[in-house]
């Protein structure tokens, strides 16, 4: 069977659009002569939709859209996702569907069976499950559809599993002779390597040949990289669709094909490549064409701001250094070296006069106390004043340039450099954020040299050094990782470090700052466990107080 | 069979606390001769613990404190809720439970069957559902015991339902004498009638008594009201816990009762009683003595200063009046005679001086190009810049005084007005602040009447008001309810309203403004659908565009 992939960038809600989309697909493989096109999960609605499926006008429309789409379909198979009713008065009433169309009707509809619930993902809210699955006969196969996590509970490759059904298994036990998986799933670092060696397990075992086709595109916080899937029936990778862009190929499940070897990519330019899809998707899908980064001299904005080069190309990236007192000599001079190696605008103001008139203001408030962090802040606040300002007046997308280990500890001030639309690398380390530049330097120096290797400091205060606070960047990331990525706690990790007292200081950081994350900006998703939507703690708790 | 309810507020982590409380609570049941002591939902973890419950160290932490309490028991019974460990390697492998202690041990364990996972619900990413309930023989009556939701699924009460199983017709089969429901019920409007409308019909069908144990307390942006219940075998209502107070009271479900009438409150008083409760919560709860406000001569300032006072006493409330050229002297006036009136320090810091400063400093980079909505928001940022040094110099818990109606549309500066640790009113429309407020001032002026009466503005710029850019009050509101809250969509509102455009505008703002409420503060939620956790929408999407 020839089936077309067809892996597209929906908009969430855009159902007109989307609908669109999936309309030219079919006709690109009817013209192509294959005997199916498939698209991925939720294509119809764009993933993932949120509470807009618990408005009756919008499950109408998906509902009107999806008859529009069947009614023009021919001989050709058409499989697409999207949402479905049912009306029985129990549990949610919508479905996560695949409609599988053609003759000008919808034929056959397989809801997902396995919802999955943890970290970003909240599909239990929407969507009941499917009660059985069934194959389907198409041109003399028996198709085995099933929907993204449908096809991650393979008894085989888990030591633990999520639920006690496999659906796939079923699909197989009932004959299914080609397996296709309508697929969204959102990058995090490593993950397209874990869908491959699964998909390879699962394939190898059933013998059976899949076609997986994933959507494509930023949504937020979320990153989809696309690279679709299609395996032979042992177990071999055998057509990649491509990373980080739509696309659209054909795979005749008959024909031989040479197995693609695994081609390793290192952690950097993966990491790079999700970034900077991220930002450009965030933008034109909001209709931002120019961004705006606040240059500090330090490593996290000039990664940012190179980031943001790669984006949306140099003439759409402006940048604004806003010295004070306590800027360094040095962070203007690497700033200005790193924007004339990107060949981009800045511009320079001074935030002296406006701290100094504040603290002016403020000091019969103060009632003499001495100068803390209240002062620091205020230095902060009136950069994101001005960063906000510029943003309103040209309209550009002011993005914030955080890392995940200050935004982990609060190293960072809420209202002030916290201030942005877009959180760009809020889910990269320190550390990462430095191999991550060493990397981009490998030819050519791009991120000048000083920046990287001098002692990272906020500038708020003479001689302030991170170290002042922080424990080395390289201790701090291992306490760091295993806290919020491995979720281990303070025994295990204490155990690991040797030095309870500073792992204890450590871990009531991040928990005491829950609250200045959860005002700052949506964050680009990389790791398996970034801070926003998937790591959900309350502001006001007591453990391990 | 007489049952000591004990309505206990609990803090979400703080497992040795909580562990004392139910201890203590537990003996003193005991020493007053009853064969039975509950306490509520989840009671020795908090509610909603949320991901601490997905960290082994955690979890192994409640089960010894589950153990320890469990060892002290004697004849007397007892109830309490906790997380609980099953290892099959399928699921979450936890269990949000009922645990039945006496004679030193845990005799028997129920496990909530029914796991909620809408609106601020959760719970199906922690939790596996019980597999089936069963009746607990125990001083010669047989318990049936349930948890929150399992309660809430009654096919006489409910036209559509959420569940396809009903635990608690299930115990009545199994020869229930005695229900008994450990739960942790968020408030909001009228939910308080709802379960007493609810759990009536229950009683009075099953013919069974009822101990219905609540938590109370704040947590973040949920209030927990208390007010536990207790029915009698007619459906009656024959005994109510406190509102908003930790409380202890004994059930004898063989004593004949006098039923207790509905005791109608007003809206006002319902919501006052909430907010002042739940702000109360947090600041205790965290360890803030102090609030401040930033006072603006409006009615929303005004109404939040007002409940803080109530909350904490006016010693512990502080207020700072920021003028800019565009403040009127009305405000002044106004805002100096609620301060009398309040009994609370305040201070005027005008802003003038450095939004002309900033402006000056920006002016090069404004290219010429005329005030716009940027000006006005540099006036709100100064504000925040003033409003957080106080906080961050005195130690004052800021409070954002934003209302639902400006939240929705986006009538607010992020990182302006929108600065603050709490966001007091966020959950109320303006009609229903206005209402609030004359209610307040029923009997004394205590809110200056000129505050009530003026027409509403942000005083950003020379004679504004906020119907320049908004439609009256009462018509915005009427729009967002029937769209946030029984979400209905364009169609159904604009066939209400009679007027599509308006209806498509409104719409559209509250949709293009979540990324301001992405950041927001957290707001106390008092009606069935609030801001923030329980309302989720992505901020790029193009439904309705």
């Amino acid at each position: 069977m020839k089936i077309a992939l067809v892996q597209i960038d929906t908009v969430i809600g855009d159902i007109k659009n989307n609908k669109q989309k999936i309309i030219e697909g079919y006709q690109q493989g009817a013209n192509d002569g294959v005997e199916l096109v498939i698209f991925p999960e939720l294509s119809l609605v764009g993933y993932p939709p949120q509470d807009l499926v618990e408005k009756e006008e919008f499950r109408q429309a998906a509902i009107n859209a999806s008859k529009e789409i069947a009614s023009i379909t021919g001989k050709t198979g058409l499989i697409f996702g999207t949402i479905t009713e049912r009306d029985d008065l129990i549990g949610t009433d919508i479905h996560n569907s695949a409609l599988l169309c053609f003759e000008g009707k919808v034929q056959f509809t397989q809801h997902k069976t396995l919802i999955p619930n943890y970290d970003v993902f909240d599909e239990m809210r929407y969507f009941d499950s499917a009660k059985d699955v069934y194959v389907f006969e198409f041109h003399g196969e028996k198709l085995g559809i099933s929907i993204c996590e449908d096809i991650w509970n393979d008894a085989d490759y888990w030591y633990k599993r999520r639920y006690s059904v496999d659906p796939v298994k079923k699909l197989i036990d009932k004959g299914a002779t080609v397996l296709i998986n309508i697929s969204a799933s959102p990058y995090h670092y490593g993950h397209r390597k874990d869908r491959q060696e699964m998909l390879s397990v699962l394939t190898r075992r059933d013998k059976v040949p899949l076609a997986y086709v994933c959507n494509v595109g930023g949504q937020t916080d979320l990153v989809f990289d696309g690279a679709s899937m299609c395996f032979d029936n042992f177990g071999n990778l055998v057509l990649l669709g491509k990373a980080y862009s739509e696309d659209y190929f054909v795979f005749d499940t008959k024909a031989k094909y040479t197995p693609i070897l695994k081609s390793e990519r290192s952690f950097e330019e993966e990491i790079l490549d999700a970034l900077i899809y991220g930002l450009k998707e965030y933008c034109s899908k909001l209709g931002f064409k120019k961004v705006l980064v606040g240059l500090s001299g330090g490593i996290d904005s000039a990664l940012v701001t190179y980031i943001a080069v790669k984006a949306l190309g140099k003439e759409n990236v402006h940048v604004a250094l806003m010295p004070s007192e306590f800027s360094s000599e040095g962070s203007i001079i690497d700033s200005r070296k790193l924007i004339n190696n990107l060949g981009i605008s800045s511009e320079e103001i001074s935030i002296q006069p406006v701290v100094d008139k504040t603290i002016e203001m403020l000091d019969g408030s103060f009632n003499g106390k001495h100068p803390d962090v209240t002062e620091e802040n205020i230095q902060a606040r009136i950069r994101g004043i001005y960063l906000m300002a510029l943003s309103n007046k040209h309209n550009y997308l002011l993005l914030t340039t955080g890392n995940k280990s200050e935004m982990a500890v609060g190293y960072c001030t809420l209202y002030g450099d916290m201030s942005g639309g877009l959180a760009v690398i809020a889910d990269v380390y320190k550390t990462e954020v430095y191999r991550i530049a060493k990397y981009i330097n490998n030819d050519i120096e791009i991120i000048p040299n000083e920046i990287i290797t001098k002692a990272p400091s906020a500038e708020l205060r003479y001689g302030q050094k991170d170290q002042d606070t922080l424990p080395e960047y390289e201790l701090l990331d291992k306490i760091l990782r295993m806290y919020l990525e491995e979720n281990k706690e303070i025994n295990e990790i204490s155990e690991i470090i040797g030095d309870n007292e500073l792992v204890k200081r450590i871990l009531r950081m991040v928990d005491v700052n829950e609250f200045k994350r959860k005002q700052a900006a949506p964050a680009l998703r990389v790791s398996k466990k970034a801070f926003g939507y998937g790591r959900r703690y309350p502001i006001v708790q007591g453990w391990r107080k």
